[in-house]
């Protein structure tokens, strides 16, 4: 793999390890409110993850270094948790993260051997040309942002127990209103 | 410990885990940008939970069993990592954090032994009247708002790296303009 795709990929080695050590286990108590009123419980974040293991990230690679910017990727569908993982337990989603991301890790190896493959192109279908290396760095921001989601809902279940101290809880005082600034 | 404390501690129990498994030997192309402008860097955040374990939870739980509303509690410093902590290495910093919750964990287990414990009441200088129960609830739900501040450091430190992209991540939006949404 080309040493420039290192850091890329320690943050994608770690975010199935940090999923683990954030649910696994956890009691109900603390996973079952979506980060926004409309958003996501921690079992959909965790869903969208999976999705995007299996429908986005290797397979936009794989069509960048096969078609180019002649081609553009197939559209990824955002919601195919909510059917797919409606019965499976949050336990279960996490090891099959883990399971997914060593493997689509391992197909990345195999794919990028060369740092010249990272400028190659593909065609975005509304954000337009697009480099595998931009690809691969959303990747790893796609896993930040979503983990970062985890918490606000984890958060949430926890919004009336810290009585008056939520004036000074950002991540609770966001979920009413995006742009409060703690007290 | 009061059974209806078991779920706040299991979010206790597993901060530094969490903490170390995304920091511990992170490289510096992820740990060195703020959350927002005026923000934190990772080891910012770190540095104020450190903090905390030594200033504010347990001394604030002392004061509620010892005092009760009579006194209110001291002040805590939200900075004094700043100088604190300037030259030490993220990683010490990241390993002295769980030293420290595994210590006020189990201060916390010497302490608090009765349910009836959790509703005694405390004087907050600003607040007012607080329960035992709600500071430890808010010291759960601190660690999750500081951790996550840590996704928006890491995720801003490649904030030029996603390209076009960045308008679909909302971590990224956030840190230019709080109410954005992703398009």
């Amino acid at each position: 793999m080309p040493t420039s795709l290192t850091d890329t990929v320690d943050v994608l080695r770690r975010t199935p390890t940090v999923v683990a050590a954030l649910l696994a286990g956890a009691p109900d108590a603390w996973t079952e409110t979506p980060d926004t009123p409309d958003g996501w419980r921690p079992r959909d974040v965790v869903g969208h993850l999976i999705s995007a293991e299996i429908d986005d990230w290797i397979p936009r690679a794989e069509r960048i270094l096969e078609d180019g910017p002649s081609k553009p990727f197939a559209p990824f569908d955002r919601h195919a948790h909510l059917t797919r993982d409606a019965d499976v337990p949050l336990d279960r989603l996490v090891e099959h993260f883990a399971e997914l991301r060593a493997q689509t890790l391992a197909r990345l190896d195999e794919l990028v051997t060369d740092e010249a493959d990272l400028d190659r192109r593909g065609l975005h279908p509304t954000l337009g040309e697009v480099t595998l290396r931009e690809l691969l760095a959303t990747w790893a921001v796609h896993d930040l942002d979503h983990v970062s989601q985890i918490f606000a809902g984890m958060a949430g279940s926890y919004d009336a127990e810290v009585g008056p101290w939520k004036t000074y809880l950002g991540i609770l005082l966001r979920r009413d209103d995006p742009a409060a600034i703690p007290g």
